[in-house]
């Protein structure tokens, strides 16, 4: 791509730095911001500054706050003895939504992945362990996507762990509710399968 | 989509206001920048608002440029008295790509589309006319796209140029170069038929 202008070339350069926008892409939203009013602009360099800035995550666990210690922590009905481990807080949000859940959250701001150079000491693992070894936590939740780094993820931290008195399950992973089976793919449907449960549990369930 | 962080919700809401980018999109793209360094987000912010904010464009053509004459409009090997009428700086770096075009350029800055608001006199109509009317235009060439805005905008200016000594022509539409018969939509297909060229053209231009 050959520019007439060096600050647009910049301004492309930089947007084509986020993941998932090309080269293509990123001069058509530079392009669309010119055509906006020059507040636009504004309103977004300052939104994406000042939470980069300022952005704060929370003490307990570690999820996106602006304050230190987040609502969900900080709610005295939420049960403190269940913890749910999520990679960030997109499975937070997501499994808030579902109104089905009422403990805790351990973000670990990602997952083990040595492609990517991220190794567990890049994670909040060990702020994990202290918790469980503090006897606070009676049950864990592993909710990290079903993919190597997740399963590597879980396996570590399940090492860790090993010796002390928690219990460790792992959300169950199937066909979706309203899903044709015809549809599913394989190793969803075979992990369905495997992991069966009791008719009379999905009765109650249901 | 309920946010635990205002600073959040604000970067995200401001993304999403680009055009493509959902709230799901955005709130990937925003919590990719905070797993960045610090430095991406400023390059990010500091690029485009440096652009908005000093944004120029050419006094001839009209396209973005660094300088009060771009370098197409400045180079004295271009054909001047040829002028490609266009919609935006794509246009020109797409036809600058091939290598083939000589003459100069006006960008029009948009297309006339009364369902979004935009006029005739939003666009770049008038200082196009008075090129013409100068005499230092031989011919315009439009090359809008072939939507119904884009016809739209083609007979608004042809019918402004009426009476004025300037030959005017289209870009050729057709069946692209290394594309099968079989696979090309039926508009497309026809007008290739409708605008065919004598085959000698052809064998010059191969
Ligand atoms: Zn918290
Ligand atoms: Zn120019």
């Amino acid at each position: 791509m050959e520019f007439s202008s060096k600050l647009l070339e910049n301004a492309v350069y930089e947007m084509s730095q986020l993941p998932g926008i090309g080269k293509r892409t990123a001069l058509r939203l530079v392009l669309h911001l010119l055509r906006q009013p020059e507040a636009q602009t504004e309103h977004l360099t300052l939104a994406l500054g000042q939470l980069r800035k300022e952005i704060k995550f929370c003490k307990k666990c570690h999820s996106i706050s602006d304050v230190e210690i987040c609502d969900i922590c900080s709610n005295p009905s939420r049960e403190k003895e269940l913890v749910c481990v999520v990679e960030d807080i997109r499975d937070v949000m997501a499994i808030e939504s579902t109104g089905q859940y009422r403990g805790l959250y351990h973000v670990l701001g990602g997952k083990i992945s040595p492609l990517d150079g991220i190794g567990p000491q890049d994670l909040k693992i060990s702020s994990l362990v202290e918790k469980v070894k503090s006897g606070e936590i009676k049950e864990l939740i592993f909710a990290l996507s079903a993919t190597m780094e997740g399963d590597t993820t879980n396996f570590y931290i399940y090492r860790q762990l090993e010796g002390l008195e928690v219990k460790i399950s792992t959300i169950a992973r199937g066909i979706g509710v309203n899903d044709e089976l015809e549809y599913a793919d394989e190793v969803t449907l075979g992990r369905s399968i495997m992991n069966r449960i009791p008719f009379e549990n999905a009765l109650k369930n249901s």
